[in-house]
This record gives C-alpha cells, structure tokens and sequence, in this order.
C-alpha cells in the first residue's frame, strides 16, 4: 500500500464494477474500502464486526432487521452511519451512491450469512486499487 | 450512541472549537471523529497505533519524520492518508480544513509523545457530539 494520500475522486474513477468494493487504505488491522453501488444488494449480516459506512456521493438505503422490526436509514451524501454486528441488513441505492467502508481486514462483503448469490454479485474481501 | 445516521455537515456545524475531534460513530473498539482545524498542530506520534485521515473540506498537510527524512504530505479535499504508527508528524492546515479520522477508541489526540503543550490546545480521546 502506498505511503502517498490518494484521492478518492481518483479511486472511484479507477473502476466500474458495483458492488466491488477497492482497499484505499489500511489503518493497523482495519481496511478502508470505497464500492460504486446502484440498484439492490442482498440481505447479509456479520456475526463478528460492526460495519461503518460514509456516503461519498448520491445517496443510499440500508433496510435493517433489528429486534424490533424491520427499519430503512436513508443515508444522504456526507452521511455516516454503522450496523451493528449481527444485524441483519440489505444496502440498496435506487439512484445509485458512492460509498467508504471501514471494517476489519478479511470481512467479506457478504458476511457470514447471506442470501443464495446471483452470478452477477462480487462476494469479495475487498479488491487492490490499481492506481 | 445513536443508531442513526449522523449528517456530517450537521456534526461539524454544532461546535467551533480547533483541533478538538468530536466522535460520530463507533465501529467495534474504534472511533470515527471529525475535526476542525487551521493553523499548526504539534509534533507528536502513537507508539501502539496508525491514524487514519480523510480531508472533508480545505486542505490538510502533515509533516512526517520519516526513517529517510522530513516530508511534506498534502492532503486536498477527499484525499485520504494514514500515518503509520511510530512516526512523528505535525499537521498543519494554513487555510484551514475539516477532517475525519479513524482510530482505535481511546487514543489521545497527541499520542503518547509530544512537543510542550501550549494553552490552547486541546487534549482528548475526543468529545462526544452534542447533536
């Protein structure tokens, strides 16, 4: 990983792929990851990690089955927001969003349990910029 | 903590005070803060820790003491940039910049060695938001 600041605009522009989440930087053993996403996601959780998200540009939907029901966050850009481990939740961006991610190194973007994949989903630990 | 998305915009619009991190978010053992800040900071580092910055707004420069030497990163809006534990650096913002950063929950803001502390500066595991 470069020692260099890299500049997200220049990230996102790298990459087209949704859903597809690239490693911008490492932060001792955490990765922070930006992902192009538009349209629905899958229903995931992860049993072991918090998942925090910051909304780059547009804007995006998370549907959160909690124990009290089900809820939707509309995250707006400049908006950050995290799930909790262990929470059931589908992202989904209708207009399409550009988002960050910090979770621990090795999560997958699918957690630990999810719904059956489409081929057409990226199930990934986070893909290496090519910058 | 809120389980709500949390406008950044917002966060940093509800205090005025330099270089004093409010938390916004907590990802497992590790905090998301926002700061704001203009002018030079002092030199410090985390022995234990990388710190992780994103520029939200303005212009952020770092000066780092690295094994090779003294230099200058300059972070622009929506640039990211860690610096890796053990190295000494200064921030400095000239014209003034917002900031956010990622860092285990607990770590104190000028590390675990610094220059004197003047007056006006604030040392702390950041404030909570008062939203």
């Amino acid at each position: 990983m470069s020692n260099e600041p890299v500049s997200l605009d220049h990230a996102l522009a790298s990459f087209h792929a949704l859903w597809s989440p690239r490693v911008v930087a490492h932060v001792n053993d955490y990765d922070v990851r930006v992902a192009k996403v538009e349209g629905e996601h899958l229903w995931h959780l992860h049993d072991d990690t918090d998942e925090f998200f910051l909304v780059l540009d547009g804007q995006l939907h998370i549907t959160l089955r909690e124990p009290t029901g089900e809820r939707e966050v509309v995250l707006p850009k400049g908006a950050v927001f995290t799930i909790a481990r262990g929470v059931e939740h589908k992202p989904s961006a209708p207009s399409g969003a550009a988002i960050l991610m910090f979770e621990p190194t090795g999560t997958l973007t699918l957690g630990d349990r999810h719904e059956e994949i489409p081929n057409h989903i990226d199930v990934t630990t986070g893909h290496a910029l090519g910058l």
